[in-house]
């Protein structure tokens, strides 16, 4: 890295579209990134494989976890649970995985300071999404300041920079500046069902349908 | 479990002696336990097989997390590396694993709304400590901050209540409040170093040997 790189980067690539655009983004500001993706008993593999795609293709590290961990209750890890068809109209939906992002951000603050990278970069974003509450800014806000009186880097250094380039954005907004970065779209998944194709019904195809149209782009995976 | 019980409680068992006392703090006030334990590549097995001990005489049930992760810096996950012999003296010392707590609070956070608890029990302590700057109430407030926003019971039920119940004990205080609750402390590890016997001269052993005699206990574990 050049004198003027602002350094390492651990970027949380779960292989869908939102953390590929965040993955492209810390490569377009200079970080050095170290992709990091976790095996935590998904439906499916495919995103898993995605991840490791987008991660070569955008030549950054790529480290996956496997988490030993009983999540039970969430039909997005639950084969006997059927993944709703439809908006859940605010109400959070039965996807949602108990404490996902808060186990992932801390792996990733740990691996970050591990390594001394100074940044933390996750595709959150609360615009265009299903209402998970680990995906609000509030609470990443509230995250980066545990972080802060946490960890030896915050206490003693500079600490670990929370960055969510996509919080605010709509998903439309994202597809077109992942297509001005460069994003490989064709290796991104974002369907809950990880058939061969994407199933088209599910919260998160529609999110990436309906992104894709309002771009006036054509989804490059379909 | 009576109607007056306070419901399920997650305990941090890491089979030191301060999260046993942690441990029977929750017994005492009711709870039905949920001992969590973490195997992330110890110098040594005694500590898991302490929490195991421990969680069984107290009638908890136990759960152990493999945890694969590449932490690596700490004399404490190093063999290569000696634990120091002295006290730090204010500095955070070697032993400092990355982010441990945060990743332990949020594994602890996740599976309490998996299992709908509303209490997480820590041991940790601020005062005869070893400077780790996630033992430290800042912390574990601001911890709380975030898992009020960002779990799903935090933003539509009750939310999940972190407490901390030795954060201002001296050790003494801890070790007799132990031996008021029927602690088995001959079943609890504080030494680094992980031989059959405790090596009597790392930061834990000492904080342990002078907790005992001020509380004027014999220490049953020697």
């Amino acid at each position: 890295m050049s004198r003027n790189s602002p350094g390492l980067a651990v970027v949380l690539l779960s292989g869908g579209l939102d953390s590929a655009v965040a993955l492209y983004v810390a490569r377009e500001k200079g970080y050095g990134v170290h992709a990091l993706s976790f095996d935590y008993g998904q439906r499916h593999r495919k995103e898993l494989d995605c991840a490791e795609m987008i991660a070569c293709k955008s030549g950054s590290q790529w480290h996956r976890i496997r988490l030993e961990f009983p999540w039970k209750g969430s039909s997005l890890l639950d084969k006997n649970q059927a993944v709703p068809q439809e908006f859940s109209g605010g109400k959070i939906p039965s996807t949602y995985v108990p404490g996902r992002n808060i186990v992932f951000l801390s792996f990733a603050a740990s691996l970050a300071e591990t390594l001394g990278a100074g940044t933390v970069f996750i595709g959150a974003n609360e615009i265009d999404y299903s209402g998970y509450p680990d995906c609000r800014k509030d609470f990443l806000q509230a995250f980066q300041t545990a972080l802060n009186l946490g960890t030896r880097t915050g206490v003693e250094a500079r600490g670990i920079r929370i960055e969510a380039p996509l919080i605010r954005k709509t998903k439309a907004g994202i597809i077109r500046l992942g297509m001005k970065l460069g994003v490989p779209f064709e290796f991104t998944w974002s369907c809950y069902n990880g058939r061969t194709r994407a199933c088209g019904t599910c919260d998160s195809c529609r999110f990436r349908a309906a992104g894709f149209a309002r771009a006036g782009i054509e989804d490059p995976a379909l």
